[in-house]
Formats: structure tokens, C-alpha cells, sequence
């Protein structure tokens, strides 16, 4: 496992590697890996000949209130399991590698960055939809791979793909959860223990509501409530979104109609936790 | 000389060139082409293995009042001349190919798109730094060719290049003009005759302008106001803006340093000009 922190570096390589016909598989990750960064890495490495994981906190992509500061850091522990995993190559650039002193270009992403958590995190959406666009620069992947616990990131990353014109296809990830339901995340290391116990009620809800759904109720302000009233029996909850919308487009419905996504964004304590569920 | 109008074709086809290890060039151009152009794409006949060459008029660069709807076009005589030189390639692409319903993505280059054209077209560099990252996307060139005469937008996509860490050598070339001085430009053909005479004054202007530099004049508000004066003379001639600024960051000088770039934009008539020239 070779470990690369230049963008030079990283940018020869990979167009030798191209050069030469090899596939390459791209997890761009924020580091504080877990179970669920990891089933990312095994599906690249099943699926091309090289298979690159990048470990960079995006400063752009936190609000100046936010946990940038803060967010967890263990690069030497990810290492260790991404050699385990036999990962082919890691990308640990700097920030003022990514950013230098000047920068100041963009990628606004337009119409989603005002949805769900692009409206309780103004500009979150832009800062990933930048770092992707240079990431996907810098190492041209045929394939990146991202988890679907950050549903609405996803969306955004195909838009962005498809706007403009990324030759690299997108692949989302099921989420995976602690045995309880949590849904695996970097930030679940801020939940004490009885924190993390409260936080299953996040899934609890998610299934609530598919329940509802599946079962034909088509009356979306009811079901929210009623997801709503799951994670208020949750003393340690506090709701910061309920939304149902349509899972291609993000567009909130009146009534419900498939493919739908519910999204939660909840604080558990002083942990914001997202999770959602699509139902086909 | 082969013609392609998808996205899909498009990078079929570069990306197969490019696990052969084959080099690509690439032109980017709105149409309308003149000798400026070709020399664009004889430089990269030299320098690359395979030139391609984009035929698309931009309406993102754009503003509301501007002539998006007149610009010239001349599909059968621009490729006429490209099938001359021997270029390989020619992206034709349709509005709806590049900007499908429901675009909403840009890529916004900060600093740069409040300077000189900036000014007086707002969004301009944008709608351009836009188009080329998608351009870039699209053909994935390892060198691109542009025209010194835009010598701002040149300034832009290096920025964009470098901050989005695009895998593309930027090569500007210099601006080809008539015997009498005038820049050549697909907006020429709007000049009437007395016009195209008139036009001259701007070239006369800036070499005015930089023999009082290389005579060792510093006073820039007077070599300025000299320059205008030169401008003024031509009756016909209506200036929209003269600076005179460093040339790698386009930062306004108080004494003038070089390297610097004397920049023009002035109307003849109902037509606008730029032109430019650098002082190293």
C-alpha cells in the first residue's frame, strides 16, 4: 500500500496507471474510518484493478459553527485497516495542498444545496461538490464509491457528475449499521453510551415510517408526525429534520409516491446524526 | 477529420486514446473561425498526437443585452478550414447536449470574474469557466490552446486549472492580426468597412501606450490617459475601459511594474473590441 500526498504525485500516477488500461476505484473519505468506509473499499477492490482511498477533512464542507475542529482523527488506526483491506494507494494531502493561500474557486451545485441538510448547512453541499470535482481531478477514477447514509451527498455527487460531465460512474453503497440499528459514522464516537443507546431511535423511526408506507398510507404530514413522535419518545433527541421526498429529484410530495427517501437529521445530545431509508 | 456530437462518443473515444497513451490537444473555440484559431490548432498539430477542436457557441458567457443570438456562424466553413489543417477531431454538440434541462451547476472562479470584462459583463468568466471544466471533462486533453487576445479568460482558466486541479497544460498563444494592427476576432465581421478601419486605433493605442513604458514611463494615470486620448482621436471609437495591470495576478498597479498588460475594451460602433498587449 503505497501513501501519496502530493497532487503531482498522486496525478502522474494515475495517468500511468490509465496509460496502461487499469481501472481505478476511488473512496474519497474524510478518515475516522468505520465498517461502513470499509464495505466501500472491498466493493472497489472487487470491482477494478486499483482501488485509491483519500483521507482528507474537508475544511470548506464545515460551517464556521460546526465540528471541523473537532472531527475525529485516527490516520495512523486507518491505515492499519485499509492495508488490511489491501488497499492500493492512499491520498493524504495537506490542506494547503487542496487549498492553497489564493484559492477561491467554486462549484455550486444549484438547486440541491437548499435541500434538507443544505438548509440547516448553508454552503456544506458546495464545499463537497468542490473537493469532489478536484478529487476527481486529481485522481480520475472510472468508478467512486460513496455510502448511502449520506443520501442527499450522493445525489449531489451525481449531479455534479453529470453536470459536469465526470467521466466516472457513481456508485452508492448500502448503509451499514451497528447491530441495534445505528447507522455506522465517524461522528458516533462524540455519542456516550447512553447517547449511542438513544441514537438507535433514529432507525426505530425510519422503520416506522416505512412501515406506514408499506403498509398504504399516503398521507405524508401523518406519517412525519408520526416518525416525529418516535424520536420524542427519545428524551435525548431533538429533531432537526423529518422530510419524505422523492428520491431521484429531492422533491418534497404532497402525497406519498415511490421511489421515496425519508431523511432524519436528529441531535442526539450535542451529536447531529442523519439517516434516511429509501423505499423503492 | 471526424465529426461528433455526443458527450458519450466524445469520451469514448478520448478515453480510448488515452489507455493507448496517445496525447490530445484540444482547441475550444465558439465557431466563426479565423487565422487566430488556426494557428491554435496548428500549434497543437505540433505538439500532441491528436487535435480536437470544439465548435460551440456558450450561451452561459453570455449576458442578457449581448449578442448570443447574432453571433456568427459558419459550420460549413469552419470545417472546411479544420479538415485543411488536419485536425483529427471536431465536437459539435448541440445547446441541449451541454446544458440539458434542469442544469444548475457552476463553477464560479472568485477573485478573478470582478476585473476588466468582468466589470462590464458580469458572469461572463463564469459561464466560461463553466463550459471549459466541462470541456475539460469531456476530452480530458493533456494541453489546451487559447488565444492571448482574451488574455483575462486565459488568466481565468489557468486559475481554473490550477484550483480544480485539471490534468491540462494551458498554452497561450499569440494574438494574430490583421496588416493593420486589428486583432483578429469572429466579431470583425460585424465592422463595416469604415469600422474595421476605425478599429485599428486600438492596436495604434496600445503600442502607443507601451512605447511610453519602455521609455521609462511609470506614471500610470498619464500613460492611462495618454492611451485614451490616442482611442479618443478615432471618432468612431467609444472606450469602455483602458488598465493597465500585472500580468499574472491581474492586480491594478499604482507605479507601473512589470510584467504588466495593457487591456482595452472599446466600442466601434455597436461593436465591442478587446485587445491587449504585454509588457515582460
Amino acid at each position: 500500500m503505497q501513501i501519496i500526498k502530493t497532487i503531482k504525485d498522486m496525478q502522474t500516477l494515475s495517468k500511468k496507471l490509465r496509460s496502461e488500461g487499469k481501472t481505478i476505484g476511488f473512496v474519497p473519505t474524510m478518515g475516522a474510518l468505520h465498517k461502513g468506509h470499509l464495505s466501500l473499499v472491498r466493493r472497489s477492490k472487487d470491482d477494478n484493478d486499483f482501488t485509491f482511498v483519500s483521507i482528507f477533512v474537508n475544511p470548506s464542507q464545515f460551517g464556521p459553527k460546526e465540528d471541523f475542529m473537532q472531527y475525529p482523527k485516527d490516520l495512523k488506526g486507518d491505515l492499519g485497516k485499509l492495508s488490511e483491506l489491501n488497499a492500493d494507494i492512499v491520498f493524504t494531502p495537506e490542506d494547503n495542498e487542496i487549498y492553497p493561500e489564493g484559492f477561491s474557486a467554486t462549484v455550486n451545485i444549484g438547486a440541491l444545496d437548499d435541500r434538507l441538510c443544505g438548509i440547516t448547512r448553508p454552503g456544506h453541499f458546495n464545499g463537497v461538490a468542490t473537493v469532489v470535482a478536484k478529487l476527481f481531478n486529481i485522481i480520475m477514477p472510472g468508478r467512486a464509491y460513496f455510502g448511502q447514509k449520506d443520501f442527499l451527498q450522493s445525489v449531489v455527487i451525481k449531479k455534479l457528475v453529470k453536470e459536469l460531465n465526470f467521466d466516472t460512474d457513481i456508485i452508492v453503497c448500502p448503509t451499514v449499521r451497528e447491530p441495534g440499528g445505528l447507522a455506522m459514522s465517524s461522528r458516533n464516537i462524540y455519542l456516550s453510551r447512553e447517547e449511542r443507546k438513544a441514537a438507535e431511535v433514529l432507525f426505530k423511526a425510519l422503520k416506522h415510517g416505512e412501515g406506514l408506507i408499506r403498509k398504504g398510507m399516503d398521507d405524508l404530514p401523518h406519517i412525519k408526525k408520526e416518525i416525529a413522535a418516535t424520536i420524542k419518545s427519545e428524551p435525548l433527541a431533538k429533531i432537526e429534520y423529518v422530510e419524505i421526498v422523492d428520491s431521484q429529484s429531492m422533491e418534497e410530495m404532497k402525497k406519498i409516491r415511490r421511489p421515496a427517501v425519508i431523511c432524519l437529521a436528529v441531535k442526539i445530545g450535542t451529536t447531529r446524526l442523519i439517516d434516511n431509508l429509501t423505499i423503492a
